[in-house]
């Protein structure tokens, strides 16, 4: 068999947003597993107080040492995860815990929250929309907040939310600059959940479209974009939902390097989560019930097609049949019996006008029987 | 391809149901997202006692001051959401937190409620009727309420549910003007809660229509009308939920603002939004089930078209293999055995009787198999 | 178009079994609702202790007083809602609270149970068989319960299941005289929940009967009957439901008025109600399968329709086009290949043979496929 | 109209697995509702300690008197429930309160356990194999257990599963012997909570049919026997459920009745009643499961007949029109223009030799569409 | 009835996923079942500590008795259950209680966790990967845990994910041989939980080789394939849940035999227990979205076969009606009106001509339709 019948022209896009990063089952706690086309680490410095903000680029985990302690707030960023040994650095100057180490290059991991007196560490997810609508990245980013510095650590350099942040600080805009590494927490995390919602945008637009699409030509790949849209709306879910939760726990347990002023800003932030969660699960259940749409809108193109073809058989077939008796061989020379409508005078006009009546009346029978209407919305609402 | 099939001639309608106002993401918490076509604030005030009762109209955010300390109830009611510095000043004046002032203006949020010592803000959503039975609209509606006044804000100056408050302080009705703002924002509050129920009165009807209509005459937008029924159901549940547990959290915490007696007819209040919560879900799980009704009074209707194709084609497609038969051209001349039955003096009419035998015993087998029946339902108990 | 093509012949009957008693939004609290064609109540008492028993009817609101106060147990009993003067009277008697008379009057309510130092309002639905199994009504049935006395208010004067106990006080069977109105109050509301189990008896042979018809002889109406049985069973379910909440917090709680002694008996009354909950979801899971088979019945029904017309269209087709074939009027005079079988000496015989060989071949190959076997399960159950 | 089309030739048992037993609603609590066809009740008794194991039987209630309060480990069994008046004076000598004799004697009722500082009652179900692998009988037992005795009450006086415990007293097997009242209570509940398992068992194998059934030869039949197996395992898990429950307040609880060492055995118990609870689960939702194959399998039957439909039709339908043509009679005589075809030497075999290039080019195609394909899933694999 | 028609080549596979292992009911508590072709248990040591490890082989259960003391650490593996005789004795030496003993042996259980002061008991279920990913084995593992040594249990010697620690006690990776008994007891419930991995993978290729086949060419046994792969998800997650479960009441709870630090160790393990759960149920949802896909697919092929039925017959029905007509046989002779056309020149030609012309016609309507379209997604996107 060398050609198969293409029922659908529509690929679904191979990406990985459902896998969790892993070492081998039995290795050593806090084995890093670097994957072999992830990018190199590059690591640069914020610091800044209400008097000055520099930027300090290409930094070494050791080049760090001497920023960690200053009373400003220092921001250390490195984008990158392909470099065993530089974590391994990264990992003795900034004092963590092997399994914390690993949660952080091991990407992706589950969003989480651990905190002891000293470190609060963050693992949250970014959704950064792809351009063209195409969908979006989820990316690991961690942090890990002291009451000096804070470190964060993401997937790709250039790929973050964290820019009108960096604007904020630089152009000294709000109060950011006058306040301390929990602020910068809470706003990192802010635009971090905050970003969630140009994502959703794309797919309140996309649940528009298809519900248009479903009800005025559905097509076998329409269902494949629903399952592609509540695949995608799946892995947003997962995202946000441990975030919402590791959020709640920070508010309901209090942490001593959070002000108790933060705290407040953090509910925001926990009530905009709560809205994504419930944006989401809306959005799941709106292309659920398009499912139903569709299947449906194929059931009744199947009943127009077979609509079709049952007029036009039931109105041919007895007239065949007719066209098939006036072909008889029968001898009228035989017997006057046989077939002497064939010699009437009136016989051939009177055999088409019966035809014509019988198609007439078939086709008045299914006019009443309402096969032919595609009445629009508004006439059926007068005639009720 | 110029021209599609249409399957269905309805539109499902573009509205705003299931989003949420958010600002730029990155950006100062506070920071107000006005929408262009917002409709621009007007503020005016009702302030009475048990003696009187006055309105004052026109009123910019600093005119409120002087009234805002009266020992009367003072009512500052604000429509319209579309001028930004408006609502920084009016923040100002009312010691709005920022976040409340950014909850306020950028609508709709998920209903809540936050309460300090001096202040107690509800973020509530009223489900207004559209006229002819269109639908609702959901408007926010923001409560700030302290001992001396209430501050609510709306997103258009001309629709709300309190003109009936308005007029029970005008006129005097009930005991409204010698109770104070933790009354009236019961009153305003159980105004909004109890307006969903005429809204919930148009899906009951709708439903039943949709009932009739998928079981007498169902049409490929009866799903469509059962869709929108079940999203517009989901919009109503969304804002009546959060409202439920913002009074369920307001009357299980208490609150310095409000006193022990108007507790009890906030549980009141409660179970309305109870059994509204409770009147959602069983029209949701009636409209699911009409989709299964739906679904099989299509494969129904398929049934009767193949039905009416099997009939017209098994009783006419044995009949024109007759006809075919004797109208083949064997040579009667060479052979006796070839057709001698075009030849016989009764042939054709009893090749005429073949048929009409043939056709009326089909028709009795399926008059027999109950192809032809649709007996109506109490026949059919009868003859149980 | 004039004539609708009807899918189905029932109707489903209207009722407000999903309703809720609601005055205008905005009205005053403690708004009575009397809906027009309400029955105008009447009054009757049941004065009782263990010496005398007397039956007191027709009594005004203001005759009750004298009665409220005795030792005996004395049982009020409100028949009718229809006179707004009547409840604003009996509630200043029997010292209402506004809140507390709405629920009652404004019928029907969500059941619940509220209590203070001195009164315990119970708010319950009654589930009354309708003759011939026609389904139930849902009554609303109000109980003020105090130490001296128990009200009770209904819609009907004549639609209750109170009947058993009347004649347990009339006879004097069981020990209703010797106990206190804690005692009554048990019997009333357990003689309400129990009275849920006659009603579901009704519909556990419902679906019984939909068994049997879905597999024997599905109609478009079966499925309709099948949603009419789950639309009550919710109607039921939502009644008992919270009438078992209601129980439940009774129990828990205590009350003053109620004895120790009677928490055993309402711990009974409990466990039958959870019952009650878990038929109604037992009917509810087994009518919801029902569906499923509803739905393969249908296809089922297409399938055999269609390998009808497919086996008949098989067979005749080739059949005629054979006819056809020697239809043809290829002319033999102008050359010996044109139609030499039409003077063969067994053209015609070997014609007909050929077709009915053809038929037989077909109509073998049918029989092995299976087509022609509706085998019944106890020869399939042998065959394996 | 006289008679139906059968589609399905199999019946749903009726049996009584999901009804409650219920005294008339009103009536006096603790009212016995005996079955007109029950077992009149047989009682017996195990006497046993250490040393010996005495067996009486036909005792009556009175009898029973002096056997309860010896320092031995007395086992009363009573089977069969049809006669009032035994338990009655059953009822007066084991001290039962009327509600518990109510519950003892209207089975069946939900499992629960009910506990005072004398006694511990449990009432549970037993799961019964019938003969054949037919299905099961729920059995209520109830157990009443003190210090000294036990007394267990089931419906049947042949049908339990307590054997195997029988003959451990008997033959000293264990050490049941040498322990009290509630070791014994723990080996009787244990092994009616075990005696789920060889029950389960069946259902495992008939899903395990049902699977290859549905794959190799799906009948409509297949389909009721689907929801016969839910609808029998909604009934298990009903009564699991409620004896888990009964087992875990027993054991989170405590009883001066049960030893510290048995509450170990109850653990292992509730282990066990978990894993049956989990087994249900999982047979339900493979059960659910078969059915989208079964609808999926029927809709590809319906797909293979309308690909030979369709394959005939597309066939013969050109040949016989193109046979039609030439049966045409136009008049040669009067135009060399019509049908000279009819008069040329090779007319007929070209004729002939059209149809057949026809009809093979028809195939071809058919064939290259796959549709006289069913490769097998070891074939596809390769060819991927 | 010889020959069935076979809708599915695809088996699916029996396996014993779903069963528990249990005794007969009654029978006395600790009964060892053991099963007829159980492997005979094998047993050898690991003993080390920081200087040294030895392995021991061929341990009779007596042998271990002079190791249990040691103060190294002493990993005494047993593989293989099918010795009743040495089980009974192994249960002396390591004094297990007799219901541990049946936990153990009667495998499979479901995963639990069970501890006194001075033994900790794990139940766990590892999952090990069939070669050529077919699918896995679950094959219980029991640990029993006290100060000094380690006791696993598994049912076959040579099949567990332990291999890796073995290489690393040997090889002195990491500092496993510095720790005690719980850090071992980590590592091996570690490699356990992180077995499910690898597992995973399986079948999240699995689910996208089922999305690529869904929507380009669903057979029958793709849905076969998507019940497979639910079936064996539904027993992974069976698993993973209990051991999660057990893992999350031990972390709460604490034990005196796990040191704090490893605590923080098991924390890890128990995040990567929620992934694995979260990732099950990740998958689980799309393979049910995949049913509506394929569900969807099918009726697709269905519309394309039905269309081309249409097609064909729509256009030749008529075309053989008008040569049907030319058939007939009305004699010219007898009256000028009967059938001239025949007799006309151009008659034939004319004929033909009506009869393309009729043709082309229904092709452009059916083109315009839409029917013969399988226009691709980036071509339809492009037209809107």
């Amino acid at each position: 068999m060398t050609q198969q019948n293409q029922v659908f022209s529509f690929d679904i896009e191979e990406d990985d947003l459902f896998d969790y990063g892993y070492e081998q089952p039995g290795s050593i706690p806090g084995t890093l597993s670097i994957e072999k086309d992830a990018t190199p680490p590059e690591c640069f410095l914020i610091d800044y107080n209400s008097q000055k903000a520099i930027l300090v680029t290409n930094l070494t985990p050791e080049d760090c040492q001497e920023y960690m302690n200053l009373d400003s707030v220092s921001w250390f960023n490195v984008g990158g995860l392909g470099n065993e040994d530089f974590f391994l650095r990264l990992g003795k100057v900034f004092r963590l815990h092997p399994l914390t180490l690993e949660d952080i290059v091991n990407a992706p991991q589950k969003p989480k929250i651990e905190y002891n007196q000293e470190q609060l560490v963050i693992i949250a997810n970014m959704a950064i929309p792809k351009p063209h609508n195409q969908g979006f990245w989820l990316e690991q980013v961690s942090l890990v907040i002291t009451k000096k510095y804070i470190l964060t650590v993401q997937e790709e350099p250039d790929r973050d939310c964290f820019e009108p942040i960096r604007q904020r600080i630089k152009l000294q805009k709000g109060n950011i600059r006058l306040k301390g590494t929990d602020y910068l927490a809470y706003a990192l995390w802010d635009s971090i959940i905050d970003g969630f919602f140009p994502v959703l945008d794309i797919y309140s637009e996309k649940i528009e479209d298809l519900e248009d699409e479903v009800i005025s030509n559905p097509t076998s790949q329409t269902l494949a974009e629903i399952y592609q849209v509540r695949r995608e709306l799946l892995a947003l879910r997962r995202a946000i939902w441990s975030q919402r939760t590791a959020l709640s726990s920070l508010i309901r347990d209090g942490s001593v390097l959070i002000d108790d002023e933060i705290v407040l800003y953090l509910r925001d932030c926990y009530d905009h989560a709560v809205q994504i969660v419930d944006l989401i699960e809306t959005y799941r259940e709106l292309s659920s019930g398009l499912t139903d749409i569709y299947l449906s809108a194929m059931s009744n193109k199947m009943n127009e097609i077979m609509k079709l073809l049952t007029v036009i058989s039931t109105i041919f077939i007895p007239l065949t049949f007719i066209a098939g008796i006036y072909g008889m061989n029968f001898n009228y020379d035989t017997s006057p019996w046989n077939m002497p409508e064939l010699n009437y005078y009136w016989g051939y006009p009177l055999c088409l006008g019966l035809m014509i009546a019988i198609a007439f009346g078939l086709i008045v029978f299914f006019w009443r029987q309402g096969w032919f209407d595609k009445v629009s919305f508004e006439q059926q609402k007068k005639e009720r």
